[in-house]
């Protein structure tokens, strides 16, 4: 039977943007590594296939009010992997802001060091600030970015296989220590990069990391449907979420790939009680701890539209908000239109949405329920599966693991314990065969 | 009384080129991150300041022979991070083939990962075969590379510096996450370098992570002057270690800085016996481990001169050397050739003399004789301590733990137990203050 893959999505201190102010939060503990540590440790014992941190080179927001710094995914999860034996390890990393040798041997250390739980999350950096701290006037526009993207799998894919599987010898009576016959330059010469190669390091226990992509945009599910062996994806709605998986699957099929071999997973940012009164109590609690300077500033970078100064409590004034179309915004932005189009909000119940999950799927309930959404959701053409964005940490994802995944078990759609070691293997992805002399 | 400053600097298999040939290496754990972990902790055990990792951005050399590729240093110590809780982790990374945004990033998250524990090894790079790796036609030139490397290290310096020390609040009551006025862009706009900030990341605990710099040319002297509170170097005989030591020490006060606060710290690659015959014996029997096709290619690395074709049992051809000066060559160019001045030796001799640590003071001996010889160059105003560079690895490391620091801790020159928690604590270095609104 088909199983769902589940990630742990972490956030310091959780997903809601005011996560860090709930009682039942840690926000003391954000710049620990144990805290993380005990999270994937948590997410192990309930044999979750990856946790996964999102990442960008710059300060993401206004810090005054959120718990919005970055913690730098490639040391954090080599930590968390000296804490874990099995589950995945999920970071993302620019093709924009990075040099792909340094970006490859990065990921190949991480695979060796886990044992094969490496994954990479590929992105192009939406975020137009971080220009100014690579040297550049401007943030490459949509296109060109997504262009260098491209190329940038090129390389790295070719770097991670210029060492043949078997190059490695260690062979002391004969004092061969790798076939340098079986290690290749990569000589590439593009549009953007040029990069000579060989790695200097072993081919890794995956062969390459897990290529993840994040981007829904019309580039985006381009990349995706030519590289990505998971989408991580947001939507408000069975039907915008059914459409996407469709629309994806067709094209993944298009560039001649399996289906199958593509896992669609959308974010889901649970409020959970023991009564759905209890899960709707928990959600205000925190829309009610948000602080509105901030939410507008949020709204403002998904939405290209500054609010503030209007009445908080009357309808999103329709006509400052874009029609659409505008091709460099990414695919939250049509998210939000989506809740506009949808709900009619005031501005005050915009803020409120966006704030539980940045524009994923936010949803309240009894564990019941919450796993009822989960399997509609999975046997309705809408996802293989969840990144799953606890509203608070640590406690948003114990009531998680221990109320709604048991329930999912018992319905047959998720594992009880790993059958595999490396994500790869979570995933029912094959290990990529490597270069032959 | 001056305490001796130790660190284990880790090359797979071990600093001898034939070290993994050595029945007493574990050639087949070269990638099995638990080997270095257990390193680490062997150590720590003995109370050791830090464990340090060289790096390049390229395959260093001809991996037929010896254990040369590379280990990268940000997720390998960070994974060894979560198996220790006090010894310093010492990484190199490079000031012209990193973007100062992403290199501060990691370091600043390895130094909150392990609670303070973080130190760079500041290098230019010096392999002129990573150019072509980052889509350049030719390696920068060394005095272009240190001009950059001067910029770079003020840019991270000020990054690490963005976040004030209490800029975190973490109030959750009033809702104030960080105080946003004590977080400053940097605005560098240079001749190699614009980076506007802040770092995405709160000041860390050490403030910066340990400065470290390893280049004895005249460039690198001058900057290690300027920036190092440690420096790796290279010497054969006492002599040279004293003249450099005097010469540094003397730079750093011409730059307004206390030399006391920097810390020299040369390469010892000690064979151990319990006899000097056995010592020697060890040393013979790695030498003879050696191939010299590959040691030739090293030897053309470092000379710059190719004597493969010459009889390995005549002088080493002394019209055939260069006669140095040769600016862009590096200093370990300097000790190559002192050694050819010095002691006449055969090619095969010199190769042997090489292959124990490429430049570095490979001595053999009892305990009591490198203890004697470690006090020597301490005292005699060599040395402020050392890296200690095994020849084979675990071994050769395991009996310098067992036998010699014992004799240095009898003499009062090493520690029996670590005072502080964070590196800067164990070299004796302040943490340097942060900026102030």
């Amino acid at each position: 039977m088909r199983q769902l893959n589940l990630n742990l999505f972490i956030y310091p201190g959780g997903h809601h943007e005011a996560a860090w102010r709930h009682p039942g939060a840690e926000p003391h503990r954000v710049l620990d590594i144990t805290y993380y540590q005990q999270l994937a440790q948590r997410a192990e014992a309930a044999a979750f296939d990856a946790v996964f941190f999102a990442d960008g080179p710059s300060l993401p927001g206004n810090v005054r009010y959120a718990s919005r710094f970055r913690l730098e995914p490639f040391t954090w999860l080599s930590a968390i992997a000296a804490a874990t034996s099995r589950i995945g390890l999920i970071g993302t990393a620019s093709t924009t802001y990075m040099e792909p040798y340094n970006l490859a041997r990065l990921f190949a250390s991480l695979d060796h060091l886990s044992g094969g739980r490496a994954g990479w999350n590929i992105v192009t950096t939406g975020a137009p600030q971080a220009a100014a701290n690579f040297g550049l006037d401007e943030h490459p526009v949509h296109a060109r970015r997504y262009a260098r993207a491209h190329e940038f799998v090129e390389v790295v894919s070719a770097l991670w296989d210029s060492w043949e599987d078997d190059a490695l010898v260690v062979d002391p009576a004969s004092g061969v220590f790798a076939d340098d016959t079986k290690i290749h330059p990569i000589d590439h010469v593009g549009e953007s990069l040029r990069v000579r190669g060989p790695l200097n390091t072993p081919r890794t226990p995956q062969g390459r990391p897990v290529y993840v992509q994040a981007g829904s945009s019309p580039d985006g599910r381009a990349f995706a449907a030519r590289h990505a062996e998971a989408v991580f994806t947001a939507h408000q709605t069975l039907a915008d979420a059914q459409a996407f998986y469709a629309d994806l699957k067709r094209r993944v099929k298009d560039e001649g790939r399996d289906p199958d071999l593509v896992k669609v997973l959308p974010g889901i940012s649970p409020h959970i009680g023991s009564t759905e009164a209890e899960a709707r109590a928990l959600q205000r609690e925190l829309d009610e701890l948000t602080q509105p300077e901030y939410s507008l500033q949020q709204l403002h970078r998904l939405l290209g539209v500054d609010l503030s100064g209007h009445d908080l409590d009357g309808p999103v004034p329709r006509d400052l908000v874009p029609t659409g179309g505008r091709h460099d915004h990414g695919s939250r932005f049509e998210v939000v239109l989506g809740i506009i189009e949808r709900e009619r909000p005031t501005i005050r119940q915009l803020l409120h949405h966006l704030a539980g999950a940045r524009g994923h799927w936010v949803t309240a309930g009894t564990p019941e329920q919450i796993a009822g959404r989960i399997e509609q959701w999975f046997l309705g053409g809408a996802a293989d599966g969840f990144n799953v964005m606890p509203p608070y940490l640590t406690g948003g994802f114990d009531v998680f693991a221990d109320e709604v995944v048991p329930i999912l078990r018992r319905r047959g759609l998720f594992r009880t314990e790993y059958a595999g070691s490396t994500l790869r293997e979570h995933y029912g992805l094959p290990r990529p065969a490597g270069r032959s002399s």
